[in-house]
């Protein structure tokens, strides 16, 4: 495998880009081919069963564009399918639950850890297992805010429905004495201003995309998969695939990416 | 073919269940194989070509289960697939549009009909379509509500926040004049109360499901497919498959129909 081959990243839609974005910021000579399963969003509320197999044929595409890892950018994705599907990789493969886990874990000083995710990935009950292995004596509150998804891609994002709906998700987490929330899904970082005006100064909010990169960038290095720097200029550095609705997406992206994105193109992921 | 054959109805999800209810309570001698493609839904945000695709498999499905006719139970997919797939269908196929636009039609005084819908139905303009080919002088005003389904999967039916969200939505219709608005995707029925409340009493909502149904039994007569009445009892009259998650449809099931589901088989759509 070559250092200067891509890094595959992949979620159910757009919400991901949060991910590609900080690998952007943090790993900028590294190319990136980002795939939006955007003909079979969501996948908060669908089986693990089902998530597995779109994932598989995700990893498969990916393949094909000659990535050197891949980076599962979307919690309910790395909930239900990493475990399952690392071993069929062969490449290095990382998802968004670990690293989020581990950057909570050195957050907070009670203990006491807030989740919001999809229903998969609350009902999975994934963060509080790696939690509770990293600091055992743990307590983690999870609450799955089904809506937040919908609100992001209606653009809602600063909005007094939003508002009201944040309240009601984040009332109980609220009560629960909780010093640190991650942000379990990749749409809610998009929301992150309503959250924190809702929970207050004394609750930290972990965005997973950071800590996520940083592994990656580890990970890279370990394998000796690290670009070298040689690359071409920043507009070829990235590709762009969806399996649907193209512009629709485009006309979302604008809003997470620092540029416009231009040749994206649609494939059908079921021959995967 | 045979007279009793099952009706196939499909949608995206729960939402053609309120159609199924509707043949249910007018037809009741006949059986019904529903299919619900919860591994793919929601279809509104999605393109016509993948709407296209989604529907000719399970098209595909029904005729494996011997149905006579097929009733497509989506606002989305009728506005999208129906006509494309008619040809290929070689028996009896009924969208929901084309009866809703009817009722319409017939109910308008004013000539200014509202259509509310997903984002694919609104920008099809097909109700436009329709309408001006039953009432040349009709004004039609349509607008994409995409929260509203979230809303009902969520549950929140009679709630101050979903009556917020259809405040925002309405609040062009109301201003527009409008005597008659079409409730045009099977989900909004369940939202009924919310949007009565504030269009007036001066506006009819027409619910295409229950045209639906009447034109139903118009093309089995015609086509020699009613059945004669010599059926089975109501237990088994009834059978429902899904792409994913049936426990999740079950229970959302239970709002809608007037029994609870008993046995609902898991099938993998992709393979028809």
């Amino acid at each position: 495998m070559r250092a200067d081959a891509p890094i595959g990243v992949f979620d159910s839609g757009v919400g991901g880009l949060t991910v590609a974005r900080e690998i952007m910021r943090q790993i900028p000579e590294e190319r990136i081919t980002y795939f939006g399963d955007t003909a079979r969003v969501p996948y908060g509320s669908k089986s693990r069963e089902t998530i597995v197999r779109y994932s598989r044929q995700i990893i498969r595409f990916l393949k094909t564009r000659g990535v050197k890892a891949i980076v599962v950018a979307c919690n309910t994705a790395s909930a239900f399918a990493l475990e399952e599907l690392r071993p069929e990789a062969d490449i290095p493969i990382i998802g968004v639950v670990k690293p989020g886990a581990r950057a909570a874990a050195s957050a907070t000083r009670n203990g006491r850890i807030g989740v919001i995710g999809t229903e998969g990935t609350i009902e999975s009950g994934i963060y509080t297992q790696y939690l509770q292995r990293l600091c055992p004596d743990a307590q983690v509150v999870g609450k799955a805010c089904p809506l937040f998804v919908s609100l992001v891609e209606e653009g809602w994002l600063k909005d007094e429905i939003t508002t009201l709906v944040a309240r009601r998700y984040l009332e109980e987490l609220k009560k629960s004495d909780i010093d640190t929330l991650i942000l379990g899904c990749t749409h809610y970082p998009l929301l992150r201003s309503t959250v924190a005006g809702i929970m207050g100064e004394g609750v930290t909010l972990v965005n997973p995309a950071y800590e996520t990169a940083v592994s990656l960038r580890t990970l890279l290095r370990e394998n000796n998969l690290a670009n070298d720097g040689h690359h071409k200029n920043g507009e070829n550095l990235y590709e762009f695939f969806v399996s649907d609705a193209a512009e629709r997406f485009k006309r979302i992206a604008k809003s997470i990416l620092p540029f416009d994105i231009m040749g994206i193109r649609q494939i059908q992921i079921e021959d995967y």
